[in-house]
């Protein structure tokens, strides 16, 4: 099954916005087993709404459009597809009826422009919206319901000569998140297993952190190779510190032979896997020191308050998270973290004594049970030959002790203070895990 | 002029990522004049990037493509694009020695798989990649220089015929942002310069902070509307914390044109207003600091140590920011601020006196001219009557004393935070302004 989705929106092409819809849409078909073959993003104008709905029609068997189904004046969509189709609009006096109690309900005046979105196209399904105006509608196609392009105004080299086509469906979606996403959930979906069969369609991501995408790739794909071959798709994404595998599936086997792949990925990259799927290393540690019900601190030079940020995206974290001092002034080393002057002199701000001192103060200060502390050249000044911009010390304190790392992390400062974060937190991690 | 942008990966297909690529290109293009006509995703498999490039390449004078240049085996642009347009990938000595380089200091061996980015297809050009490995590809096509559908496998009903074209560029960038931002804007840009005639494109941004989306529209509209007859463009765009006011223009007078909106829009949004097109409000504090030789420390509870990191996201900040405290804990907010607790128990730890004294204990700790502090609920739970989920007190010291603002700042956790920061960073920008 093929499937296509067209978000339209000048605001998208000027890069106002960011596109939610495809990622949201996207995530969401695939966990029902219908991959989307392809997104395509154009303005809210006649020939570029109608040019993008006809290619799809040559290739998709659904067709997901989101946006202008509204009543302002860029809100075009309705209108175009029912051209592009040969549709007549026709009144629906239940559309009609929902948008009046829409309007009653919050004790205001229906406004005359909301008449445009009473109108259906004649024989569309349409989906009353449960958080706004405007309904979804659903047309289902079949071979020579539309014309041709030189119809409509589009020019002869980008008319499509159309395969006979089996039975489409175009479904149309407001664009405002809160309005298409609970559609799509009660009433689209309903839709799609009313009208295409479901494949069976498994996707699982391991996450992994410390290895390099190649290096990753050259660990584990010999041995996917012989699932690969009955079927299996590996896929690789390297984010800031953090690498993904992603093992999918389709068909009856497919759930065994991802499993399969997963316990062949666990073996080999063990202990660098530090979660599954949408799970943030931050998350992970916040859930295992609750498990523990252990308490955090930080201490942060070079990454200027990024791990306390990070771990206080977590809700919750406050059961964990006492606190941290971001010290990036010699002075804020001494009186926060009791670090001594003589290591700083001796040994210089970024270097393994002072970020152990960093981490030990910590942990007593603020009374945790762990600590950690980085101090590193976020750059881009600051190196030296001997220490390098991208030079980082990390401390991990507990009741067992003090250990540090150095790491080298020659990236922007941006991408320096991600990964760097990364890196101790992933520390922690592993030290929960053991 | 028409420019179409085409994402590759199987892991936006899935939904497993956000499209950042789209907007951020889309944004950048249109501020140099081009406004993107079509953006299309796919998944990294050979028919659908050829079928889309073969696509793009009848209709657009400039494709860009994002993804698919790295080493692991999913990564497949390179290859398909030069299949598709029949040129040979020849080893280049230079790609291969800034790739030994990258690693080199990083002390880290080369990956043998990075081989495969040392190939250019035949009479491309490169741009090293600062921030990577792989090298991004712009190639100029003319006509018949490219393959038809039929012998790369491709389906008949999918053959499109080109028109005559004048001279096309096809431009391959890599997928991860910290190496497709840099290259775009300082090798990406001056090729754009270089081969597309410059129109007279004029784009400023005004960025203000501390009203609504609707309220701005609001306050200028009228006074723009003169402008807009005689050929401005205006457009709007809520970020979190701050609104965009975009003024653009063509042609000759484009530059007196939004040079004359500007001043309107400075006239009736004067103090709201914190920067201009790229400016932070972080990076503008941190240049005023350094240039009134004044130092900066910080007190967080709820925003988590993101104040502190977004002032550390700016190069030179430690020549003005002595450090922060995180104090999540009542017990750190005491023993590193010298909030009383008689303070916290009587008033709350979301209170006016506890961010007062939040502030005078960081300046007086840190010894730092100026101090902020913020402590509020971030949310979703922990709110109450009288002080909902949103409630935040900042707090700023200074040698003049202190003083405090409430703010209710009803968003998700990760929008909270952000606003809540921009809210204490923007109050200190107007001070340093004054």
């Amino acid at each position: 099954m093929n499937v296509e989705i067209i978000n339209t929106g000048s605001e998208l092409m000027l890069g106002r916005v960011l596109n939610t819809h495809q990622q949201w849409l996207c995530r969401r078909l695939a966990d029902l087993g219908h991959v989307v073959t392809r997104q395509v993003a154009i303005a809210d104008s006649g020939p570029a709404i109608q040019q993008a709905v006809r290619e799809a029609l040559t290739r998709a068997d659904l067709i997901i459009t989101t946006g202008g189904l509204g009543p302002t004046s860029d809100d075009l969509t309705r209108e175009l597809i029912a051209e592009l189709l040969g549709k007549k609009l026709l009144k629906s006096p239940e559309v009609q009826a929902h948008i009046e109690n829409f309007f009653a309900r919050r004790k205001r005046p229906r406004p005359e422009k909301t008449d445009t979105e009473t109108f259906v196209p004649e024989g569309a399904e349409f989906f009353l919206n449960a958080t706004g105006t405007a309904p979804g509608l659903a047309m289902k196609i079949t071979d020579g319901s539309w014309k041709f392009g030189d119809e409509v105004g589009i020019s002869p080299s980008t008319i499509y000569h159309l395969p006979s086509p089996p039975v489409k469906w175009l479904v149309m979606l407001p664009g405002p998140p809160r309005e298409l996403r609970p559609m799509f959930d009660h009433q689209v979906v309903p839709l799609l297993k009313r009208e295409f069969a479901d494949e069976m369609y498994v996707c699982h991501t391991l996450r992994t952190t410390g290895l390099g995408e190649s290096r990753v790739q050259e660990l584990v794909a010999a041995g996917l190779q012989p699932l690969v071959m009955r079927g299996l798709g590996v896929g690789y994404c390297a984010r800031p510190g953090a690498v993904d595998v992603r093992l999918t599936g389709g068909g009856n086997r497919a759930a065994a032979l991802v499993r399969e792949g997963a316990a062949i990925v666990q073996k080999i990259l063990g202990e660098n896997i530090f979660g599954f799927d949408d799970d943030e290393i931050e998350a992970v540690v916040v859930e295992r020191l609750r498990a523990q019900r252990k308490t955090l601190a930080t201490a942060e030079s070079c990454t200027g308050g990024l791990m306390a940020s990070r771990v206080t995206d977590v809700p919750g974290a406050s059961e964990i998270f006492l606190g941290g001092v971001v010290s990036y002034a010699n002075s804020a080393k001494e009186k926060f973290l009791v670090v001594k002057s003589s290591t700083l002199e001796r040994f210089g701000t970024v270097s393994e004594p002072v970020a152990r001192e960093m981490a030990l103060g910590a942990r007593e200060k603020f009374g945790s049970d762990f600590a950690i502390a980085v101090t590193g050249i976020a750059g881009p000044a600051g190196g030296s030959a001997e220490k390098p911009v991208g030079t980082v010390f990390i401390a991990l304190a507990s009741a067992e002790g003090v250990a540090v790392k150095k790491f080298l992390n020659v990236w922007d400062r941006a991408t320096f203070k991600q990964v760097t974060a990364t890196q101790a937190l992933e520390w922690l991690r592993q030290v929960l895990s053991a």
